[in-house]
């Protein structure tokens, strides 16, 4: 496996189609699905969404928070999560938000990129607070390790927009100069909100994969994202979670839905 | 124990004086220390640094991207590296600068804010890339818990002036209006680096903490901290790490020398 990620996920979008699926077991979550909360109901309710949406999504992304709150027995169960994607083919991205300084952002993308550690995934989130130079480390781990990154630009929260507004443009041109000249995408992914009423920085130079999240709950639909996105909309990746989890019995179904509502909206050739 | 943070960490500051001792265990250090790169090392590089600064620094602040390193197993020594300080009577400040939305960053606030949590601490450090209003959940959990947060406003790095000068005023603003009207200080402190030439807003309405990374290796003095904080200089924990950590034999004389140091020039009375 020496392609890059730009590679595998250009792959992986053309055989399954646009679809990103987050795993957030919340309590509620575990709640309605009739667990209780704890570790072996977390366990058991990422193998259950692995197995009904593995073939089908693009990319599975677990959210680490959820994990988190049980300490190591938590983590153990993300380790499992993350080898189980893996094992079924999926790309994963590990929805992990970290951001620091050179030492620490080394470990950061040692614990999440690099191909030998327990919870190695095919790409993570990052956070530009402290400086997009400051992620420099990670993205060039990322390249080594044929994995790629996704760096905050627009949040889909509405309490963001004051504080992304000012900043966004200079994360997109981060991005885009760390991405240029690589084919078919380069290893730096953007997120931008699917709710967002428009996008206000063009994204025609990215060059990159642009993670979209907001379908379902939030309140975006397929429609939405292609209005939004426009000419990069073959880039998109939109990102569903509670509105395909809410029901044990119908995550398939309703991942299929969704996966062939995005297909239709965001092909190259859709009016 | 139901007395604020912001009532704890006036004690602790009073009686110890006002030092944060990071624990930063990155593979540089460990080699440095003559121990290899694993979990067992990791935990011995920890118990050693406890039963040498717990005593004597205000706060630790373990930095948790080192354990993560290490999966499970690195978060598990870092529960006991927890334990190991609040048993001792130090306060915990771990290093994390989470920041996400809704019902994730709710998760978050459990992992390291509620007292039940196996990595519960006194205070975290958070992100407010997704804006500050994204992070109330977690401060009305840290007051639920008589815990506190850090939010980062200026870091210590210099890739974060482009961005962070844009958006620091918006997050000092939130920090003094959640503070308003606690006393001695509210739940919520900032992060100021210590080695800022100048700090480009006033911190005199803050009535929060002031965590100053950057002390030693990053180039700082307890003479510039106190220059660059001016009248608010009570208020700042001033944090050290590899220029206490790199030699075992040394760090508690070295963390009493940065001690003593900090506590004479950041004195109210001090000149």
């Amino acid at each position: 496996m020496n392609e890059s990620f730009g590679s595998r996920l250009r792959a992986r979008l053309d055989e399954c189609g646009p679809l990103c699926v987050g795993i957030d077991p919340s309590p509620a979550l575990l709640h309605t699905w009739g667990l209780d909360d704890s570790p072996a109901a977390l366990e058991r309710f990422c193998r259950t969404v692995v197995e009904a949406v593995a073939d089908v999504a693009a990319v599975v992304k677990p959210q680490s928070a959820f994990f988190e709150r049980w300490g190591s027995r938590g983590i153990a169960v993300l380790e499992r999560t993350i080898a189980d994607l893996r094992e079924a083919g999926t790309l994963v991205l590990l929805d992990v938000k970290r951001g620091d300084i050179d030492s620490t952002m080394a470990a950061y993308a040692e614990a999440y990129l690099d191909k030998g550690s327990p919870l190695a995934a095919d790409a993570v989130t990052l956070s530009p607070y402290l400086g997009f130079g400051s992620l420099e480390g990670a993205i060039t781990s990322a390249m080594a390790n044929d994995a790629g990154v996704f760096v905050l630009a627009r949040t889909s929260n509405p309490e963001a927009a004051g504080l992304q507004r000012l900043v966004a443009g200079q994360v997109l041109a981060g991005a885009a100069a760390a991405n240029a000249g690589h084919a078919p995408f380069g290893p730096v992914g953007v997120v931008m909100g699917a709710t967002l009423p428009e996008l206000e920085h063009s994204l025609d130079d990215l060059n990159g994969p642009i993670l979209a999240p907001g379908l379902g709950a939030q309140g975006a639909t397929p429609a939405d994202v292609a209005r939004l996105f426009g000419s990069v909309r073959h880039a998109v990746l939109p990102s569903v979670s509670r509105a395909v989890l809410s029901d044990p019995k119908l995550v398939r179904s309703r991942t299929l839905r969704y996966r062939d509502e995005c297909a239709a909206h965001l092909a190259a050739d859709a009016r």
